[in-house]
């Protein structure tokens, strides 16, 4: 087999077998085949596609260049979620709770936050003490004793599609679905889970910016997953606006733990309970009607809190932030950013907001960036809300006094206002299964 | 400028500035692109295109990465030829002293043969003593002197050429007309001259298998050539077949003395007056035909074949070939190649026959090989021949008695004969000017 004629092959629109892609995967990542073929390769991806049998061809190849986590000695149906990055995304730190406290167990792994979107595993480690740095045999056995862990990615977990990844990120072949769907579920099935959920932001603040596209990817995802032998859904759920009113890691951490406390946002609780009852129908729980009650029930009896601070206490971290959460990090300034006009909130730029996050110190632009886990934005109003000139509209909070003019010039230009009523679109906006 | 900007750019269908395709080329024949970011280039060009200007920008990005030979000492309009490379085609041969002995000064920079194709290079170095290593002083002077040299590349022209065309050989990026036209363009430039006269071979012995294809090929180079301020015509010929007979270095430059004697095939003669004529119309001698008479006397009076003669003494050949070709090297084995069947030929694949000849010796499989200048074929019948059962159709050339039959077996593979006579094309297949 040589590499020039798979490179020939896919640029001339033929289908690859599964042999063709497992020979650039493995040459690739062991080093025998040289970078500058595979990146003319994924052009060619780009611009020809891959169907159904080739991505999961694909996401099979990256998933077996590495590790696989084994959860086989933990009974009963082991699930797992994926969200594809957003603006204020939480809903990891109060799903796990909540799907766990009902019996299934949730073996998660979660990554860092990049640019205008955060990451679980910064948002806990908010927490003062808390370790997501677990080992492999510390991860399986958290799960097997409390049904829960939240980790960082331990273990060597598809190093083919972390190469991969590395070099589209260079050569402009970042967007493709099947190139974007293989990454993703050579690393979920690499995690070990029976089950997978994905949650698929769409709009301003999202990476699809498209019910069209998310539902595109969302199915070719699902396909992947099905091929693999999983249960797997796909939510398309809505990311023109943040989720919640916090974002920025130790006030994301707070408005979590409000929704265990059953006094969270409605949107952020909505979306939580809809993505837990989807993964508690995966664990062999019920209805989604049946299990849309179970997890109701499991926020309203104090059940979905007392497991997140189990797993606190488990990773090391405080768990006297459930009771008291300025034990959080709190941010030595906060100012309030005020409307200059009145009139109905049409829309606030999810995007923007994730960006002004980001320079009041709560995100990274390099990967190199050191986070401060105290700054952020608290939303007071959000889109389809009246407001007027003067009130204000949310709190800053920074270390830093220099970025406040730059995150408050983002704000300003998120948001667009107008003299009538806006109706906001669902929360979910559909499913793959 | 960020070189993934430009990829990006491209990839997404949209046309490149002159100065951001002068950053790629500079920065990657400076090595401060990586090649992996080059190649996902390429193919992007390879799936969007360039339009004129953009093949324009990188002809000169090329041209002006090295030297460009300086002919302005030289009188005269300087005149050049290049043909996209076929079997049996020994035209510079012919062509360039035809030309120079009308007394327009011929500057020719010619390769090396690789697969079934020859090169000029090759053929020169057939007559004994002949040097083409020629440095660019004495290049320069020969072509004043006498009006003709034809050497190998002297100096270091179009680096960048060299450096794009090894990675698009191992990337999957040769067949874009743009970049091919770019290629061969950039080396034409280099080489100093004033006019082009370009030959675009057409069929299955050539890289372009249809007249449509040449054509826009031969569009995309003219227009370069006129961006450049360059006179420029190029015209499309038939490689269906082979040129003339004989097909192998020193066979070739025995078949071409024949032309120059007024003795040799009439479709070769034909050809290389079309092209004489063509570049003597560009070197200001006159319509083209007023330029055919002069090219046809200066094969009926002697004076090519004295330029001929002129030339092999300048660059330390022996001149005595030209009297005598015997003096040419010979093939110790030399067998027939017999018909199997009676009918008329209808065709005998170029491409096959001249994979033949190499596989005799007469052609390099890989650029390493040496090659037997001796070896080759000389075809007694052609395309359109009435032929009987037993009848020699060729002779095989070798020194290796071990070939004969892998190149016979190539030779039936290519013969079709039918039973009806079969008309041929016609040699000049089209004209882009």
């Amino acid at each position: 087999m040589h590499i020039l004629d798979i490179i020939l092959k896919k640029r001339n629109g033929r289908k690859l077998t599964r042999e063709e892609i497992t020979f650039i995967v493995d040459g690739y990542t062991k080093d025998m085949i040289p970078d500058y073929q595979v990146s003319a390769f994924l052009m060619a991806v780009y611009f020809r596609g891959m169907d159904q049998d080739e991505t999961l061809w694909l996401t099979e190849a990256m998933l077996h260049s590495g590790d696989i986590v084994d959860l086989s000695n933990i009974p009963g149906i082991k699930v797992d979620k994926h969200s594809t990055g957003g603006v204020g995304d939480k809903t990891t730190l109060i799903i796990g709770p909540i799907v766990a406290s009902c019996g299934v167990p949730v073996a998660k792994m979660s990554g860092r936050g990049l640019g205008h979107t955060g990451g679980t595993i910064d948002k806990l480690e908010s927490i003062p003490g808390f370790r997501t740095n677990l080992s492999k045999e510390e991860f399986v056995e958290n799960v097997r004793e409390i049904g829960l862990a939240v980790a960082g990615q331990t273990g060597n977990l598809a190093p083919a599609d972390k190469k991969f990844y590395a070099l589209r990120d260079v050569t402009g072949t970042i967007e493709n679905i099947s190139l974007i769907a293989a990454s993703i579920m050579s690393k979920k099935l690499a995690s070990g889970s029976d089950a997978i959920t994905l949650d698929i932001k769409t709009g301003s603040g999202a990476f699809m910016k498209t019910v069209e596209d998310a539902t595109v990817l969302g199915r070719a995802m699902v396909d992947i997953g099905h091929g693999a032998g999983k249960k797997i859904t796909a939510l398309i759920t809505e990311m023109d606006r943040p989720l919640g009113l916090a974002i920025g890691n130790a006030l994301e951490v707070a408005e979590a733990i409000n929704v265990l406390k059953g006094d969270g946002p409605q949107d952020l609780t909505q979306v939580c309970i809809e993505l837990a009852s989807n993964m508690l129908m995966h664990g062999g729980k019920g209805t989604m009607e049946t299990c849309r009650r179970l997890a109701a029930n499991a926020l309203a009896d104090g059940s979905a809190m007392m497991k997140l601070v189990e797993m606190i206490k488990r990773q090391g971290g405080d768990p006297g932030v459930a009771e008291d959460p300025s034990r959080l990090p709190k941010a030595p300034i906060q100012v309030e950013w005020k409307a200059d006009i009145s009139g109905y909130i049409h829309s606030m730029q999810a995007e923007k907001l994730g960006m002004a996050s980001m320079v009041l110190g709560a995100g990274r632009k390099t990967k190199t960036d050191v986070i401060d886990p105290s700054s952020g934005i608290v939303l007071l109003k959000k889109a389809g809300d009246r407001i007027d000139k003067g009130e204000p509209l949310a709190i800053l909070h920074t270390s830093v006094e220099e970025t406040i003019a730059e995150a408050t010039s983002l704000l300003y230009s998120s948001i667009r206002v107008q003299s009538e009523p806006v109706e906001q679109r669902p929360l979910i906006l559909g499913r793959v299964e």
